[in-house]
């Protein structure tokens, strides 16, 4: 079986939560192909894992199955969803870890996971990853057709988080966004893509300042070495959005920065 | 093949310690399937160790071989032994990891391990998870007769370690266990199974009041969020025992309580 | 397909960088067999995963592609390389990631890898290891003739860093070497190889004293357990070189010792 089924979860590697996630999918599908894209997301941190979803599906196969499970929820009437998007399958709580999958361009169809005869025969409260949604996963990926999982569920019923989005000022001479998170490098990711920029600076990327936190810096860059070892720069990560970052050094812990923080990108007047 | 290999092991995930493991049964297995329980056992903790394998391993299929090295006896005169329990096979030193399956429902045969000729052809002296139990494994996955391994052991000279047994009081109106661990969320697990709390209390999981470091819950709740957030509860967990938690909160931080803490259970009088 | 590709990066585990190039790896070579050596390399540390990839490839079956990506250097002019050495491929950045694997002992051919055919559609500026090197890997796994990824690079026009080499004194009675990394464990890897340490000692391993941060061990040992717990001993660790330990402890801690301080051997007169 060529199937590929990822893992993303606020679980941690300690316990066996993950492991045994796995040895379901594998006792329903044997062969399958299991990836682990991250099991550190910040507990209950369901904005996270959204952003992380959402960058990472799209470097698998076509057919590829997603686990999601971010889940204070679990054990109360929150639903479990299995969505398609973009010509993959998605399980989730329904809480928004998905909702950023729910634009017309990528949403295709969603169901509710509400039919008993595919999970554990003894389900916990607690644990709806290992008990419903992984043998649901794994029988999907057995060749099981995803409208038998539960009835249909119209996008607008499912649950949406906001996202702030950057904005740019009346004259197009401005980007207003935010800091959406920071990786293991101390990079700070935005919510300000590629195209916004292009559309304000035009063909010279030179030609604009980023501010976040008070400290400004001129120009975006193609790589971490264009600058000295411990300063600070501005590129397109690969994530595809703007990036501050500071080379071999950590611009989260140097800028003090985090999550929700404003970050303005400025066109400069040649 | 589809033969799987679980590994549990306190060697963390910085070193090729997990990786060269995975190395070596690849070269002997070609295509068998490694799934990590965990490689974040607390250094040199058997207990935590053996708690989780118990905990794990019947989540896979039948004939899964569980590699387990918590070591810190290698290279002396401990054994490493291969055990047969519940239709699975496990790998281990013998130094009480793998105690929690020496009851009769579940051992079924154990062998030392001690023939060469399944080993690496240099063994180092501190590192036998990569020289002796992971080529073993390996073969045992491309159907090496168990019985081949070396000589039977008789269960009742395999090491055992104790481990409190929850008591109920003379007539059964309550029961004194403890915390034997924490998880990655800091929710408290005890030694309580459910359906010594069935017996206790009947049919009514409310009536009952649970104590742990002077502070006291009313009730077994069924899910985290049928507290408000930050609020203690007590439910049965994803590994069927009593467990505290705080919703959205971490109840091993929140009463500074660990393994070893006494929890009592008591039946109330309505 | 029963090639195997590694991994070994500083990346982390918290986002989804690792899981992404498994994903491109997959989308192109399906069933490939991916195992990772380690994320958790020190951030830009390119010594601590050279050392880690000399150690850890020769567990692997030889045609194993080793995918080695510490990259500071990403998005500027330095190269990406494909080593073929001891039959088994290794590709990394040109950096000295590789360096220890150039002896003519282990040294077959190297290319640079610049043919765009083999890449991601789209690359990013500074993530060369999902965009370039993941899809050559996959595609080496697939069959691809090493020598199409580019041209030949001759050995001395790869880079190298300087490791230093463990000294004998005039009349090979002591060696002079150091500490080269610590383990999970705490244990002192030092770059004194077993050989060196029989040519100085002779048949008796115990008759040497080993002197680091001004405390000395007199003999070196087989196991862990041959000391009392919380007491230090020097024995040749699983990489094969000598370490200094302490039973059940920390040594890297107890020591306060690090990369780069002496380590002293030195024949006892008896």
């Amino acid at each position: 079986m060529s199937r590929i089924i990822t893992l993303t979860t606020d679980f941690g590697l300690e316990d066996e939560f993950a492991g045994v996630m796995k040895g379901v999918i594998l006792s329903r599908a044997p062969g399958v192909t299991i990836v682990d894209l991250s099991h550190a997301i910040e507990r209950q941190n369901i904005r996270q894992a959204a952003l992380l979803i959402r960058s990472a599906y799209r470097f698998f196969p076509a057919g590829t199955i997603h686990l999601v499970v971010v889940d204070p929820g679990v054990g109360s009437d929150r639903k479990l969803i299995l969505l398609e998007a973009d010509n993959h399958l998605f399980l989730a709580p329904d809480n928004g870890l998905l909702g950023m999958l729910f634009e017309p361009d990528h949403f295709q169809a969603a169901h509710e996971i509400e039919c008993p005869q595919f999970y554990l025969t003894s389900q916990s409260t607690t644990f709806h990853g290992r008990d419903i949604l992984a043998p649901v996963a794994a029988q999907l990926a057995a060749g099981l057709n995803p409208a038998l999982v539960g009835s249909v569920i119209e996008v607008q019923n499912l649950i949406k988080i906001e996202f702030a989005a950057p904005i740019f000022d009346g004259n197009r001479s401005m980007i207003t966004g935010e800091i959406t998170g920071s990786d293991h490098f101390g990079n700070l990711q935005t919510n300000i893509g590629k195209e916004m920029i292009d559309n304000l600076a035009g063909k010279s990327s030179n030609a604009v300042r980023i501010t976040v936190k008070g400290k400004s810096i001129n120009g975006i860059l193609d790589a971490f070495a264009d600058k000295a070892p411990g300063e600070m720069l501005a590129l397109v990560g690969s994530r595809g959005v703007l990036e501050i970052a500071v080379n071999r050094g950590n611009a989260s812990d140097q800028l003090c920065a985090g999550v929700g923080d404003e970050v303005r990108v400025e066109k400069l007047v040649c």
